[in-house]
């Protein structure tokens, strides 16, 4: 499935606010449009965000009608793709990706090199969610239960994905995998996005409100929890989907080792620690008035971070492209 | 405001299905009625079901043309009550007071001595809500922040209100209170009704979803965790609303005082510990399909428990109208 396609004048994304009711792909050409996918969440996920990103330099930049002009948008250019959303730092990633290639680019073929960066990012991506889920092979046993939390699969890397993608290959090889699936408020990301991708693979699957979690843990028969990230520090502190770090509480509470999988773009090598990750605040909306339904007054304030952080030491391992890195004390 | 009244031939209540927008009230005039109201969450909050189902049972007795008639109908009006919901101890502790008074009933004006006994239930729970408050109020210092799940106002009870009652009269008295409620998935109690009472009483709140919990009490400065209860076995086992649990061991990890707050109607001394609280498993469209709306494909499989149980040695306090019982280690 084609999360993500370019071609010249058009980004091509799926549109993952419609999943699961609407299978519906928007072609994107010019970078307004982008701007708004990414903060409307049509396209999510810390790796496909970095990657519709790099395609957003190339629709935007390759319009120009010259190397010389390009390079003169371009500051413009990344630095509007760079206010779209604050937390992943895959995006920053990938645009200081863009902007190195673009200050090397020749005078002859600079559109095609540069897309050619952004395809190799995309690639990369892919030959990494691979790598991941090859490392984590050796963590999920036949017949293991475990719980996951918001979407990590194929719809947010535009590749096999990072824990729900590891989970996805496990089951595969092994089979006997059952997978508790947090439909992660406010944006159900994992009742509208992972339960549909695990049925599509055949993965034997239970949706549970996030809050039934911790009571699923206590009543015994979790193996592990496997969930992505959107920045890591040095000490292995980590920011994810905003729930990810009352689930590790949890599963410390009952001795169940917590997995983060993400691929080494999403370290953050500036931060010592979690502290200084910056945390995306949402609209009050979504919590009070999800999708039009008044769950609440309007009027009512609201607390509604995108994140949290969940300091390494509750982490038993983190996996990236590169091997399994184990905690509690981490040197990223 | 009046959550439940009843004339003879008329048991009115509040549908709380409907709030926050509409304040609706449904004359109930059969049994079958209310076996739907209680179904369906119409009325619902541990204390109230109780009430309504005492009156309930006079309802459906008082039209009996004679004693003897009442007393030949009654098993099967009890019964019918009985099996409307499994988890809250009150339901059955009403009935079977309710059971006992028409074992003894006068020849002469006995419909109005049955409905006197239904009345003394609901008056008793009012008079016992206010001794909660009172007992609670020292545990509630000026400018506590504090976090409350699901719904235990005066809309749970007919009177102040249980957890939820204490701190609005802590509110009333010290002021300076802040209250974070949690939305409480699936059935929103917090974002409709906790909000919405908070608001009429004029005592700030912020809602939060239930997975941010965790992450507000690791920002620190929250002092305390009110919630109400279903059921309490002796050692202080606590069966209530599904993501109870889920905040006490949050509350622990970050060493926060969790609070319930509960009738003593709410102990059941059949029972020693929490695991033989039965645990009402509710539809899954209340996951996939909230009001309709689809987060999920609707053949997705479900986990949804109604309730959960929070081991007495997580809970600080248990607080009745007999005062406060000091945990960890309870003999209730």
């Amino acid at each position: 499935m084609d999360v993500v396609t370019y071609v010249r004048g058009t980004l091509t994304v799926l549109d993952q606010t419609r999943l699961p009711q609407e299978v519906l792909r928007r072609g994107l050409t010019d970078l307004a449009q982008v701007e708004v996918a990414i903060r409307e969440l049509q396209v999510r996920g810390a790796p496909l965000i970095g990657i519709v990103a790099a395609y957003g330099v190339c629709l935007d930049l390759c319009a120009q009608p010259s190397l010389q002009a390009a390079q003169a948008q371009a500051p413009q250019t990344l630095s509007r793709l760079r206010a779209t959303r604050p937390t992943a730092v895959n995006l920053f990633w990938a645009l200081d990706r863009m902007a190195a290639c673009l200050s090397h680019l020749p005078a002859q073929g600079w559109a095609e090199a540069l897309e050619a960066e952004a395809a190799a990012i995309h690639q990369a991506s892919r030959a990494q969610d691979q790598a991941l889920a090859q490392h984590a092979l050796p963590l999920l046993a036949p017949g293991a239960r475990v719980i996951t939390h918001c979407n990590t699969g194929p719809l947010a890397t535009g590749g096999l994905g990072t824990a729900l993608g590891a989970l996805i290959l496990a089951h595969g090889r092994h089979g006997g995998l059952h997978v508790y699936v947090d439909e992660t408020r406010p944006l159900w990301q994992g009742g509208r996005l992972t339960t549909w991708e695990l049925a599509a693979h055949g993965v034997p699957h239970t949706l549970i409100c996030d809050n039934m979690a911790a009571a699923l843990m206590q009543q015994g028969g979790i193996h592990s929890v496997w969930v992505g990230a959107d920045r890591i520090a040095k000490n292995g502190d980590t920011a994810n989907k905003i729930g990810t770090y009352g689930l590790a509480v949890a599963a410390h509470h009952h001795g169940i080792p917590f997995y983060v999988v993400a691929p080494s773009s999403t370290l953050d090598a500036t931060l010592a620690t979690g502290q200084g990750i910056p945390i995306e605040q949402r609209p009050s909306a979504e919590v009070t008035t999800p999708r039009g339904l008044g769950m609440a007054l309007p009027q009512t304030p609201v607390w509604n971070p995108a994140f949290d952080v969940t300091p390494g030491h509750l982490i038993r391992a983190i996996i990236t492209e590169n091997g399994i890195h184990h905690g509690p004390h981490y040197t990223l």
